[in-house]
This record gives C-alpha cells, sequence and structure tokens, in this order.
C-alpha cells in the first residue's frame, strides 16, 4: 500500500494497514486515528480544533477492497512523540488491535522521517561487514545451526562444530534454545567453539562465523558480548521479541560485533489474517535499531509462511530506508527452516543476488556423503544457479549435487 | 487449566496451551514439545535417548475438548535455559505460533519454579507501596488520565492536574502517547506537574500520585527516572510491549519508584481466538520483572475483551506466584477503559477487593457538577458497595452520585 502512496511530507510518520469493518468505513477510520492522537471516546474541552489539527493522526488514503474492507494509510507529526522506536510502536501499533469497531486490522507497512535516521545508529557491519569479516566475497553465505538444540554440552558443541568447519561451512549459529543455560554455560561455549574456529582460520585463512546466542539481560548480554570478542569470535544473536527493542537498541550501542537478529515468537504477529503486524513494517523498527542479519524464513520452509511472503520479506531487508549514501539500514537476509539444494535456483531466481545467508540444517549434515559433500552440493547448486545452468545439467557435473538432489527429492 | 494441574516437580517450567489440529493430536504435540527442546524436523545423531530424557520438553497431560481440539500441559527441566525471562520467553512462546500443525495455538498459563524468584527482584512497592505513597490506605485508588493524549504544552498539562488534584483524584497518568514528544518535554511536564502536586500535597497531606509515561531507550528512562525523583515523583510508567522485557528489568533494577506498567499493544497478544497468549501467563513475566502496577481494562469496557476475561487477570495479579512471605509478587490491578460509577459495583462484588487503581477520564470529568463532584461520586459508589449498600439507596443519600447515575445512564 505505501509503495504506490507518494505523498510523503517530511517530519511526518506514515502506517498503513489492512481493516475490516461493520462500521461505516471512514467513521471506524477516524476513531482509529483519534484514538492513537488526540481524541478519545468522549469530545474533551481540550481538544481544540487548533490542537487537533497540529497533533491529530489524518487519514491520508482509503482503497477499499470490499463493502467492509480496505487499505487504507493514516499519518502522524513527529512532533507528538519524537524519533524514538517504543514511542513509536505506541502509535501505530499501541491500542488499536483491541478496537471493537475492527475485525480485522493488520498493520501492513511503515513509512519513516528522516529523523529517525539521525536518532538511531542503524547496522554496523549489514552485508559489506559480514562478507568482510567471513571471507566469503562472492555468492550466499552457507550457514548452519547446532542440533540437537539443546542437550550438547560445550565439549560436544565443539566437536559439532569441528565437523562442520572442515565440512567448510562459512556461518553457524546457535539454536536459539541455547543461550547460557547450567550444561552448557556460555563462556564455557564460546571458550570450546573459539578454540576450534580459531584453529581452523588459522589453517583456512578465513574465519568461520558463530553466532552465539546471548539473549538475556542487559548486563548479561554486554558481558557476553565481551566474551565472544575477546575469544575472537565474529557475530552474536539475539531473540529480538524476547529481548525487546529498548533491549536491542542498548545492545547495539555497545556491540562491537555484527548482531544476528533471531525473530522467534514472529508467528504471534504474522500469523493470524486478522490482527497482526507485517514484516514489511516490522523489520524497519529492528534495522533502525541496528541489528545486522534479519531471519527471513526460506522457501517451502517447514511454518505455515508463503513463499511470496518470504520473498517480499527479503526484499525489504535489501530496500533502503531512507535516501542517500550509507542511510539505507539495509540488513542481510537469513533464510532458513527446511531448505536443501531444492529451493537454491528459485530463491535465486527470484531474487537475483545471493547477498544473503543461507542456513540449513539437515538439507547440509544428512547428505549421504558427509557435512562436506553436503557444504559442496548446496555451493554447487548457488554457483549454478547464478550462472543460470539449470540443475539437472549441473548435477551431471558434480557428484555432490547429484547425491543431494536424490537425497532430498 | 494449570489450576488442575497439581505434578509439579521441583526445578521445572510448566506451560499449558489451547491447541487444535488436524493431524493426530498426540503427535502433534510431541512435534511441539520437540521443537521447542531437543528436536528439530529430521533426526539427527546427537539427539540420543539419554539427552532426549533429560533435556527433553514432556507432554505433562492431554484434556481434550473435542476431535481435534485439547488444552494441553508441556514441562521443561529449567537446566535448559536457567532462570532467564528472554530465554523462557523464547522456550514457551518462541518458533510455536507458526508451526503448520496447529491451527489454533494459544499459551494459556505458566508455572516458573522458585529458581526465578530468586533471579528476579519482583515488584518494589505493590499494593503496600502504592498504598503508602499515596496515603490511601482503604478503598480503591481514583485515577484518571490526562488528556486530549498529545497537544498539550507542559503548562496546560500542569493546569489541568491543577483541576484534578483540587477535584480530590489520588492518582493521574500521561498517556501512552505522550512521552518526551518536542511539544511537551519530559522535563518541563514534569517540573510543571509536580509543582502542581507537591504544593497540593503541602496544603492537603497527601501527595496525588503521577504516573509519568518515561517510556523510551535505556539511557533516556534512567534519566527520566532521576528526573521524576528529584521533583518529588511518586510513579513512572512505561509502555512494557514497546520496550520489551530486558529493558523493563533494567529499568526495574535502576528504579527507586513505582512502575506503573501500560500494557498497550496487548490486543496483538491476545485478540485472535486462534493464536495468542494469554494475560493469565503474560503478567507473570511482567511481575517478574518487577512492575507494581498492571493494566487489566474494566467491566463492559471499550475494547473486545469480556468482562469474564478481565475479572480473570485481575484476580490473577493478586494473586501469589511463589510460596513463601514476600514471595508473591502481586501488582496492584490497574482498571481503566470507559469505566463510570456503573461498573463499581459489579467489580467490587466479583472481587471482594478495593485494592486496585480505579481509572476513569469522561467518567470522572464529564461529571455535570465538574471534577470534584465526578471523584465525589466516584468514592460514593465505591463506598457504598464495599458497605453492601445498593446503588439507589446510595444514590437517594448522594447527590453527587445521583447526578452521575443520571449523566452515565
Amino acid at each position: 500500500m505505501l509503495n504506490t502512496f507518494s505523498q510523503f511530507l517530511p517530519s511526518r510518520i506514515y502506517a498503513s494497514y489492512d481493516v475490516e469493518t461493520k462500521a461505516p468505513l471512514e467513521a471506524a477510520l477516524e476513531t482509529m486515528a483519534g484514538e492513537q492522537s488526540s481524541g478519545t471516546f468522549l469530545a474533551l474541552p481540550g481538544e481544540t480544533p487548533e490542537l487537533k489539527a497540529r497533533y491529530g493522526a489524518r487519514v491520508e488514503r482509503i482503497d477499499r477492497t470490499s463493502e467492509s474492507a480496505a487499505a487504507t494509510v493514516l499519518s502522524w507529526p513527529i512532533e507528538n512523540m519524537g524519533p524514538s522506536l517504543p514511542n513509536l510502536l505506541s502509535t501505530v501499533a499501541g491500542n488499536l488491535f483491541e478496537l471493537k469497531q475492527f475485525s480485522t486490522l493488520r498493520l501492513t507497512g511503515l513509512h519513516l522521517p528522516d529523523e529517525f535516521r539521525a536518532a538511531y545508529p542503524g547496522p554496523q557491519f549489514g552485508v559489506a561487514g559480514t562478507r568482510r569479516l567471513t571471507g566469503i566475497a562472492n555468492g550466499p553465505i552457507l550457514g548452519t545451526i547446532i542440533k540437537p538444540s539443546v542437550g550438547l554440552s560445550p565439549r560436544e558443541t565443539a566437536a559439532l562444530v569441528q565437523q562442520l568447519v572442515d565440512g567448510g561451512i562459512d556461518f553457524i549459529k546457535d539454536d536459539e534454545l541455547q543461550a547460557d543455560g547450567p550444561h552448557c554455560p556460555f563462556a564455557q561455549r564460546v571458550e570450546a567453539v573459539m578454540a576450534v574456529i580459531n584453529s581452523h582460520a588459522e589453517r583456512a585463512g578465513r574465519k568461520v562465523m558463530f553466532a552465539f546466542n546471548l539473549t538475556g539481560e542487559i548486563d548479561e548480554m554486554l558481558r557476553r558480548h565481551d566474551i565472544v570478542e575477546q575469544a575472537g569470535g565474529t557475530c552474536v544473536m539475539v531473540s529480538i521479541n524476547s529481548v525487546g527493542l529498548s533491549g536491542v537498541t542498548y545492545l547495539r550501542r555497545h556491540c562491537r560485533l555484527p548482531i544476528h537478529a533471531h525473530r522467534n515468537g514472529w508467528g504471534l504477529y504474522s500469523r493470524s489474517p486478522h490482527i497482526g503486524i507485517s514484516y514489511l513494517a516490522y523489520q524497519k523498527l529492528w534495522r533502525l535499531a541496528g541489528v545486522d542479519q534479519m531471519h527471513v524464513n526460506g522457501l517451502r520452509n517447514k511454518f505455515c509462511e508463503s513463499d511470496a511472503s518470504v520473498l517480499a520479506s527479503a526484499r525489504e531487508c535489501m530496500t533502503p530506508m531512507f535516501n542517500g549514501a550509507n542511510r539505507g539500514c539495509e540488513v542481510m537476509p537469513v533464510f532458513s527452516s527446511g531448505q536443501t539444494v531444492r529451493q537454491v535456483q528459485d530463491t535465486w531466481n527470484a531474487l537475483s543476488t545471493a547477498d544473503l545467508i543461507y542456513a540449513a540444517g539437515g538439507g547440509l549434515m544428512a547428505h549421504p556423503a558427509g557435512v562436506a559433500a553436503g557444504v559442496r552440493a548446496m555451493r554447487q547448486a548457488w554457483q549454478s544457479a547464478m550462472e543460470g545452468v539449470d540443475l539437472q545439467t549441473a548435477a551431471s557435473a558434480h557428484v555432490e549435487l547429484r547425491q543431494a538432489l536424490e537425497k532430498y527429492a
């Protein structure tokens, strides 16, 4: 909806919504605008016409999609709350979802004025920084995840990491369920894993990026960040919904490593067709807060998200939020969830870029000839896609890819 | 569901869910338990029976409510994540809502082991502290909210506060849309408002509690807290969903004033009958984090929450989370949203306690004889309810209550 809206004024915030109501549409939207700015359910003496004109939210556009439904754009002056992400969230996604008038209310898009870019750091590393730290200049960054999610000791985790780095992987992440549990303490996990990664880096000339899950309280996260940095690690991961906006922003200001943003819990925001927030709006908050890599699910994933939604999310992560060089806050999308060599060509064809992390678990590790063959097969799939060679032709030239196609039929 | 579950073991986390699935129920629940602990969609070599027995989530109970639906209880060992609220959230409400197997998945309850109580501060003031600071020993704390929500200058806000304190109010709060916007800077608002409140306190012998909305980034919130404290203020308000768990926990550790928790955005979690989190689970996270007052909506409110849900939320806020004196983390429920003298008797009858903040906007201020009469009418309504006097009898003895009943018919 905001894609086709072009009357953005400076110093105003624009949010688009899909709504459905049994009430007269215009009146319901005016109520919504009033509730989220100067109004309330009763006319009050202080709400003068001057005050309303200056601070009231405006219904900018209504595109009816049926008798009772519409795509709509509302706007607010930034003067109402200043360039503050938490207060922006209370304004565009606060006491709205409970309004009796609406049977559907979904925040579908967000356009922010330049004041936000000035107030927030944005990503510190993004695509270029992630490529530099991994030493992968071209093609996707091939990733995987430590499994089982919980239960491995630091030593067992490091043994698995050894297999993975020997297999030629570029990127590994903790599971979001593994942070600093007593059976696998964070500091000991970092020490054991980084011994493997540093030693491999000396031999291989490039360092595998491990996203250590530092999710926790503020002090804990800062302490864990420093542990990773001191051990030579190159990435930290955070469960953004569990920590929250202010905590992630604070972490970013302290952080000297890329932040891998895990969106677990995202289904709560996105699954209902009636109530929720689109990733097209949601990811902008976290990009401004300053994460570097964001999960977008993957094609034909094991969850219930459609391919169209996955691709729209990935494209949005790579689309500048503001004008001007280095102001776009682009982040690296992370593809995952049931990914194998089978989804590579479609992913490439849809996006025409490999500026992404492509993570697979079973899709690499269950390769019949082992992890190294799994990684090679995945690179072969990407290489052939990027060169415009079809999958069957590529498979006839590469035994690992051929085996993978048979395995993941 | 957890109310009738009695087999809680120490050092385990219990979460109840309402689920619906087209798949065989037991198998779907085992998948859910696996996804949130040691399993994944493929059997992996590292997931040994020993590991699974120790770290795997367990399906503790399944109460079928129909062919395809059930209320269920799952449990986890605290060893998986330690007593960490953000990591707890990633476990009990993480990558669950997107599972294809389920058409309904709602987290309905939470039972936490004592380790959490040892790790978190809980409320610093609660009911007793709020009563002490307001000087209201008995009956509800009568509250109201600054309206229009945004647009008033600090001076205009203070003028409205003057009317309210002169009218005999106990508690006032900022709107959640008003934090530190350029038209009403936080520091100037505090200065102007506290001049009125302090001066009134000197005359009246008790200080009206004003919940200043300090929502923002971590550093901003700490700075704003100190401004309120130095000006003699007695409460700060935070939009908990906008700030997030780690930010609110951090604020609490610094805070020397009661924290008024505003739940704006709550409809996103609660409105869908299919996907979401019950307040019975949700409020426990924030109580442990350490807020003192929590919004629960009100009877016959202007949103779409049922009275039964409002009352269940309020009761839960007042129910101890853990055993032992001073370990219950009880918070003061805040009633609001379209409240007038009309809902008082039903609220009292349902709860048999007045350990609550009862906030009304138009319900006080639109009284035909003015704010002071509105406050008196509300106290008369509560007094008569608490004494078992019916509303009509009370109205015949009190002119303000009579006028209010006519106004809010």
